[in-house]
């Protein structure tokens, strides 16, 4: 049973529990929006839904509220981001706020982050550094515990799901793009196993490297493995996913097989366009861009061409009047840590718990 | 028929044929080296069989050997390199030099072509890159009228295939990918066409939008178009290869839509890596992750699990020893071309082109 609720209303509840675990005002409202926007965004699965696991790191010290937060400018155009297990949007926005600052003093920049927690929406950092009037690039890989999903030809996980995200600036909303180089997240897989459902074709094989829709035998033991993004091509989904883990771990000086490695290894690239086409004249061409594209006539069975972040911007604007949707599990394991950390709920929400 | 030449009797020829055309000495070295170092690498689709086609295009003054290529640093970390519709790969040589140049004194930097010919194989310049210790990302956009690929849920060709490509430093080959943003570049689709054979599903929708296998329902007309890598989830694809032309156009202050324009878009990104990770220990990780991903034990239909790379790197040592073939029809041409430009081609070597 999903409730909904006003993102006002939970963005004071979620802001209330990260302060409550130790975050100071700032960075627990920082969490608590970044996790809001998310589910308003349609991320559901990087939202709200998140916030009782962040609550019980902070309980385990995983995430460590209040840490300090340690840049390492090592060029001028360049810089390393100790993050201090912070919660993962913290780190990462203090990334993403040094690397617009280095684009809008030297036009281009590369920022990688060290021990950083779990970001979530990676498209949130790249959005923000549109708003700056910069394009934006983002890779973010997981370590070895998180390897599902397969190098190209193989039948043993290797790599995470490996999203690369970028957020280009326009006359309205950026183009902005959040992908995983594997064909689905683990997370998706599990919703068909508790579900009882086979998975499409071509997206995982068992352990014996053969092709499979049965969750069951992906998850094994034996473990299988999900394959990367490209189907037939999977080998370009392998080479990108590749591209990630160089820059989340060599890039940081970190090996990729190394057990104790925990968090997102982060990196972003900003170009500021303006560096090549005054600023007006580039959006300009991006919205022409825009319609050019959303100017094909529909394929059957799509009502139109959507850019990348469209449907996350009508999300967005769609759930700011309606609210956002919580479902039942997730609504119960807040409701707990509320009660358990003395924070009051509102009025008639607080029953769910019980 | 095809026959197989040294590459050094290749690539003499190649440059005796394109300083004929009016290059100059370095720079036909520079455009015969780069055609047959593709073929060597198994790229024959951007190999020597491009010359006929480049040398026909010198001689309508669609390329201009010898232009002058003029390089406007924008910033401290950021060029514009205008070609002047010189041959492509003296062109995007010229503009990777620029990039190594900036990175090398600032660490981060950012380069991008205009009025830049066909540039061949992507991949030929970020590897220069990273032969000089740098992280190297490339993209490679085309205009209007080689736009075959499909936006997500369009049937309008709206893209070009848009290659992405990338090196990355390592203690032995760099990792060297190069992938279009489409299922399959529009060449293959014709050498479908040309074998009457039933195209691969998932590759192309014809003029009403739906799927076929059909080569010539993708001609038509009307023209269907090619699916964004991805399968079912060519949105990927289709944002890949949206930025891609992002930065081929708009970043250039160039309409996506101008019918005047001609020629590949290029951008540029490098970074140092040594600016965050001593460079002997960056690649020493690298190394580690490489191992560590071949370590997989291959899936049924695998004999091993391949780095991207691997396979143009093998290639080229087995045709660095073997000869690079040639097919009959690129040779002809190249044949005529040479009696036309009075160019000698070796003792027995000739009578094809009779």
């Amino acid at each position: 049973l999903a409730r909904t609720l006003p993102h006002e209303t939970l963005t004071r509840i979620a802001a209330a529990l990260c302060q409550a675990v130790g975050a100071p005002v700032a960075e627990a409202e920082l969490t608590a929006r970044e996790l809001v926007t998310s589910s308003l965004m349609g991320h559901d699965s990087h939202g709200v839904l998140r916030l009782p696991e962040y609550l019980d790191l902070a309980g385990q010290g995983g995430i460590v509220p209040g840490a300090p937060i340690s840049v390492e400018r090592t060029s001028e155009t360049t810089a390393v981001v100790d993050c201090g297990f912070n919660f993962g949007a913290v780190g990462a926005h203090r990334a993403i706020e040094e690397g617009v600052r280095i684009a809008r003093a030297h036009r281009v920049g590369c920022v990688i982050t060290r021990r950083c927690n779990h970001v979530g929406r990676v498209g949130a950092y790249v959005q923000a550094a549109a708003a700056q009037d910069l394009i934006a690039l983002a890779t973010c890989n997981s370590p070895v515990h998180g390897h599902f999903v397969l190098p190209w030809g193989g039948k043993e996980g290797r790599l995470a799901t490996n999203p690369i995200a970028y957020a280009v600036p326009s006359g309205g909303d950026p183009l902005l793009a959040d992908l995983s180089t594997s064909v689905a997240p683990e997370g998706k897989v599990r919703v068909y196993k508790n579900e009882g459902r086979p998975l499409p074709p071509g997206w995982v094989l068992d352990a014996d490297g053969r092709p499979t829709t049965d969750p069951a035998a992906f998850y094994g033991p034996p473990r299988g493995g999900i394959l990367p993004l490209g189907g037939p091509t999977g080998y370009k989904g392998f080479a990108l996913g590749l591209l990630v883990e160089v820059l989340g771990s060599a890039l940081a000086g970190v090996s990729t097989t190394d057990q104790t490695v925990r968090g997102n290894g982060v990196c972003f690239v900003l170009i500021d366009p303006a560096a090549f086409c005054p600023i007006g004249r580039f959006k300009e061409l991006v919205d022409g861009l825009i319609a050019y594209v959303k100017s094909s006539p529909p394929a059957p069975g799509f009502e139109e061409v959507l850019v990348p972040g469209e449907v996350e911007f009508r999300a967005l604007r769609r759930r700011l009047g309606e609210g956002v949707p919580v479902d039942d599990v997730t609504w119960r394991a807040i409701a707990d840590h509320a009660g358990r950390l003395g924070v009051g709920v509102p009025n008639g929400l607080a029953s769910a718990g019980g």
